[in-house]
C-alpha cells in the first residue's frame, strides 16, 4: 500500500502516521517527493483500512498495490481449482461445463422435455429458476419450493445435477439438501449476509458477477465465501451494465483470460442474460469457447415465445444442439473438449 | 405500450399477438408503418411481460408509455407524502430533516457524544450502522445487537428517533423493535426478498438508491415494499457509480425535482457517501436544500481520523453545526426551515 | 415514431401537433389511452427533431421505432458490403483482413522491421500513427508527414496498404493522396466536421467506435460519412468504458451479430486498444473471429518495452504470428480463412 | 510515481529500469515488499509513459501520485484566476456570471428578441450556436457565418460579450475576430487539434466537460489549451453521461468544490444541457450557486415550442428572469452576487 501525504505536513503527523502502521505489525519506508510525501508499506496490508486514512486532512491518496483477497488470488494458490458439482468437474484445462435450461422452472412437463433435451444434446448440468428476482413486485416471482421439487425430479430422471438461485438465508437449509450448485445472482453479488450464509456449507457456489461491479469486487465477494471456509466457488460472467441499449448487457470477456490469471477460480459464461436476445447467444458462445472460457450457462426453452419469463433470450432445444456441436469444433481447436 | 413488428410479419402472427393481449383485457390500435407495423396497447399495461413479448421473432421492440409503478406515482397520489418517523416529519414543504450520525456505533462513548452534537446543532433524527456493508470479509463488521443498544441509549438520553441498515431478514424483529427508521443499502435496493420482509411492517424505511440504478428502478423497488402494504417509504440519493475518480460516487442532484414530478414519497441526500470526501460535504449540502431536497444524512464522528470506517467522509461536530447554519439560511430563501 | 401526449391536454394543443406533423408530409394514428393519449407517426421521420417536439409541454414522451440511419441500414441494403482497400477486401463472407503495425510510426527501420513481420505473419495491411492522439500535451505527438512518409516506403518494399488515423481537416489532401484506410478515431467518432471531410472523398474510412457510444450513434457518425457520398465505410470496435479497472476498456464483441443485423458494413476488431494489455489480445482475438468479425486490427512491435507509445498492449511479431496460425484454426471452424 | 514489479523480477531487469528513470533526471526509492518490488519516482513525472513503463512484462502497475497536470494545477498558482471576456469578469469571489442565449441561432428577429430579454433579466453574455454539432446529418446544423453576424448584431444593440461553438479549425479566424468567448464542446474536449488551435490565440475559451470523462481528463485538456499559451480558460460542466433515463445526461455538481480545490480556474454550469429538460433547470441552477459555481449557462428562447434545436431544455424568457432573481437570494447567501 501507498500513502502519499500532502507537501508541508508537520513532522509530528508524519511520526504519528508511521507509528500506528508499524503498530500493525507493517513496515513502512518513506519517499521525499517534489511535492509529496510518499510512504510505502509491507506486509499483510489487506488488515489497513484505506478508508480510515484517507480521513487524515494531511493524507492525499492511498493506493493498494498487492490485491485485496487472498484465498480467491492465483498468488497464492497457483493451479487450477477443479470444482466437483454432483460429479461434474468445472475448472481445469479439459472439459468444458455446459448448462442449460430455462429461466424459470414453469411446470412439470416444461422443465421435463427441457432436461431431456439439455442431455441428449450434450449438456452436463440443469438449471431453473424457482425463486426469481423480479424488478416488479407484479411480475411472476417463481414457483418457489415446488419448483425445487420439479428440478429434482428432472434430475432424478435424466441424471443431470441442478443449479438454482438462493435470493434469501431463510432458503439455506432448501437449497443445501436438494440444489448441486447454488447459484448467487448478480443483484446479490454484495449481499453479504447471503455469501456469509453460503460460506458456511461445502456445497458449491456459482457466483454471478454483479451489474457494476469490477473484477476486484467480484473476487472480493468470491473471497467472503471462502474466508467462511467454502472454496467451491466457480465464477460467472453475465454481463456488466453499459450505455448500450441494442443488448441488455455487455458481455465482458476479456473476464476469461484475466481471471485466469489473477484467480485459480473456473470461469463460467451466461451469454443469455448478457445479451437478452437469444440471436447473439450462439456466436458470443463460440466466442467464449475460443477465449479460454471453463463452462458456460444458457438458456434453454421447449417454447420460447410462451415462456414464463425472459423468452427473448432462450433458445430453443434444436438451436442449443446446434451450439453444443459448433462450439465442440472450436473447443478441439483450443486443445479442449465439450 | 408500444409494440413495433417487423415488416413481412405474416397476418396469422400479427392476429395471434393481438389476441394474446385482448385476452388480458387490454385494447389494442394497430398502425401500419413504413418499414414496421405498430401496436399501441391500452390499458393497465403493468400486467404485461415486456420480455416474454420480445421473444416473439416478428417483435422488433417493446417500449413502456406509463410506468410501470403505480402506488408511488404522483399521477395516483397528487399531494406530497408526509411520513412520521417517531414525531418527526419527513417530507411536504416546510421542515427539511437533518439525519447527523457516524458511519459505524463503535462504543457507548462515541455515540453519546455524537448524539449530543447531533442535538445541539439542529439535527432531529441520530444515523449510526451497527451491521455494516463491507467489500472485504476481513474488514470491521459492525457492533451488531450491541451497537443497536448503544443507539437506543442515545436515544434516551438525547430525544433523537434513530435510523440504522437492516442487512438480511433474520435481524427484521430486532429492528421492528427498536430501530425507527429503518435503512435499506445501495447494495440491497434489488435485495427483493429484503424489499418484501419490510413491505410487512408499518415501520418507515429509508430506501437508498443502488450504485448503478436509474430512477425508475429505484421506484420500483419503493413500489415492492408499498405493494406489501407499507407506505412509509423515503427516498435517499447517495451517489450513483461514473467513471470520476476523484470523487466515490456522483451525486445525482437532480433527482430532487425529478422525484418529486414522477412520486410522492420524500427525497433525502446523503452526501458524505456520495462523495466520499468530507470537504465537498458542506457544498453539496447547500446545493441540495437550493435544489428543494426534504432531507439530509450526514456523517457526523467526534473524532473523523481514528473513526472505524469511513472517517475520510465525516464531518466534524463543529462543521456540522456550520452546515446547519448555513443550511438553514439557503432553506429560508427557498421558502422552507430546518 | 411514436409521441405521448399527457391525460388532459386541450384538444387545441392535440390538433396543433397533429397539423405540424401532417404538414411535413407524415401521417398520424391516435390512440387514446388510459392516462396518456399516443400518436403513432408513420412515414420517413428521419426529418423530425425529437427534441423540439418534446419542448410542448403537453408531450410527456418521444420514442423512435425507425432507425435514424438509412445509408447504413441493412434494411435498405440487404447484401453485404464488401470494402475493397487497394486491393485487399474487407467484408463478406470469405476471408479475414488481419491488419497489423505499431501504435506511433518511430523510425524508418522500426515501420520496415515490423512490415516484414506482419507480411510474413499473414498480415494483409500495415497500421501506423503518424499524428497521435495523446490525453498529454507533454507526451510524444507523432512524427507527423515524416510518419507517413515511412510508412509509405514500407508500403513500397512490402506491399502492404496502409492504414493511418486523420486527426483534423488539415491533413485531408496528405491522407487521401497517401494513406489507403484513413482511421477515425474514438475520440473524434463525433467530430462531425471531420466527418463530413472524410464523406467527400472515395477513400476508405476505418471508423472507429466511440468510448462510451452507442452502436446507434457510431452508426450514425457513419452515415455521416456516407451521407456525404462516400460508401466505403469499415466499422471498428476498440472497447467501451465502464468501470471495470483491469483492462483498459471493455471489448464488446456483441457488436459483431449485432451490427451485421443492422448494418450491411465490415465489423473490424481492435483487442489492443481494447484492453491495454498485450496478455489478452490472443484471446480476444480468437473470441473475435469465433464470433464472426471480418478483420482485425492488432498492435505489433518489434521491440514492445521500448515503443514510445502504448507498449504494454503490442505484441511481439513472433506472437503475432502465433495469433494469426491460431486465428485461422478457428476461421476454418467457422467457415472462414486469414 | 509509483512502479510496482513482481515478485522475482531478476535484479539485472530491476537494474536496467531504474538506470532508464534515472537517465531522465528522475530519483528512484526501492521498497521491497512482500509479492512486490516498489519503486517511488520523485521529480517531473510528467515527462514519463505510464504505458511505456507497462509494457515492461516485470512490471505489475503504474501508479501516478502527483496531478499530470502543471499550468491548471492550484499547487503552482494559488489564487483563483479571473477570466476577463470582453469585460465581463468570470471567476474569483464576487460576481457570478449568467449566460442565456438559446441553443441556435435561427433568425435575426430571434436573436434580438432573446438578447432583449437575456439583458434585461440581468444576464451579462448572449450565447448562440452558429456551427451545430448534431447527431444527424439530415438535422439542421446551424446558420453557420450568417448566424456569427445575427450575434454581431446583437450585441451591437445590446452590449452582452457573445459566446458561440467553434467546431473546426477551418473557422479558427472567424471565431477570433467576431466572438468574445469561444465555446469548445463536450465532443470536442478530446480533440486535440482544435485544442492546439485556441491554445495560440489570446481570445477567451470556454470548455466544456466530455460527456465520459473524468476532471482529470478534463484538467489535461484545459492543460492543452494553457500549453500553448492560452491562459484564459473557463470550465463548464455540462452533465455526464449515467445509465439513467429520466434525465439526458446526469449534472455533476461536485465538480464545483473539486475543480476549486485542484485547480484555479474559474467553473461555470450548464444545466440545460446536463438535464433536456427545462422544468429542471431552475432547481439545478440554484443548486449550483449555492454550492459555488462562478457563471452558470442557460438556454433561453423566446418560443421554446418552436426552437429549431434543443427547445425541451429551453427557458421562456420569462422564466429566465425568476431564475435570475430567485438566484440571487441564493447568492447572497453564500457571500456573492449575480
Amino acid at each position: 500500500m501507498i500513502i502519499s501525504m500532502k507537501k508541508g505536513t508537520p513532522q509530528t503527523e508524519i511520526d504519528k502516521l508511521v507509528c500506528f502502521i508499524e503498530n500493525k505489525g507493517l513496515a513502512v519506508s518513506l519517499i521525499l517527493g517534489t511535492n509529496y510525501n510518499v510512504f510505502g508499506i509491507v506486509g499483510d496490508t489487506t488488515i489497513l483500512d484505506e478508508k480510515s486514512i484517507r480521513a487524515n486532512q494531511y493524507v492525499d491518496e492511498v493506493t493498494r498495490i498487492a490485491a485485496p483477497y487472498k484465498k480467491a488470488n492465483r498468488i497464492f494458490h497457483p493451479e487450477d481449482s477443479v470444482i466437483d458439482v454432483s460429479g461434474v468437474k468445472v475448472g481445469g484445462q479439459e472439459k468444458i461445463a455446459v448448462i442449460g435450461g430455462p429461466c424459470s422452472v414453469e411446470t412439470q412437463e416444461q422443465i421435463l422435455a427441457i432436461a431431456k433435451g439439455v442431455k441428449e444434446a450434450g449438456g452436463v448440468m440443469l438449471r431453473g429458476g424457482a425463486y426469481k428476482p423480479r424488478t416488479s413486485p407484479y411480475a411472476f416471482q417463481g414457483l418457489e419450493t415446488v419448483g425445487i421439487e420439479y428440478l429434482c425430479e428432472a434430475k432424478k430422471q435424466y441424471g443431470l445435477p441442478i443449479v438454482s438461485e438462493l435470493m434469501s438465508i431463510d432458503k439455506l437449509e432448501e437449497f443445501d439438501e436438494y440444489v448441486d450448485l447454488i447459484q448467487i445472482g448478480a443483484r446479490n453479488m454484495q449481499n453479504f449476509n447471503l455469501l456469509k450464509a453460503v460460506g458456511t456449507l461445502t456445497k458449491p457456489v456459482l457466483l454471478k458477477r454483479g451489474l457494476s461491479n469490477t473484477m476486484e469486487e467480484w473476487l472480493m465477494s468470491a473471497e467472503y465465501i471462502m474466508a467462511g471456509g467454502n472454496d467451491n466457488v466457480i465464477l460467472c460472467e453475465r454481463g456488466i451494465r453499459t450505455f448500450e441499449r441494442y443488448t441488455r448487457n455487455t458481455l465482458d470477456l476479456s473476464v476469461i483470460p484475466l481471471i485466469k490469471e489473477k484467480s485459480h477460480l473456473p470461469i463460467v459464461i451466461d451469454p443469455s442474460h448478457a445479451t437478452g436476445n437469444w440471436r447473439l447467444v450462439e456466436s458470443m458462445s463460440l466466442a467464449a469457447i475460443a477465449a479460454g472460457a471453463d463452462g458456460l450457462l444458457i438458456e434453454v426453452h421447449n417454447d420460447p415465445e410462451h415462456a414464463w419469463s425472459d423468452g427473448a433470450e432462450s433458445l430453443t432445444i434444436e438451436n442449443f444442439a446446434t451450439l453444443i456441436e459448433k462450439g465442440r469444433a472450436i473447443a478441439h481447436v483450443v486443445g479442449r473438449d465439450i
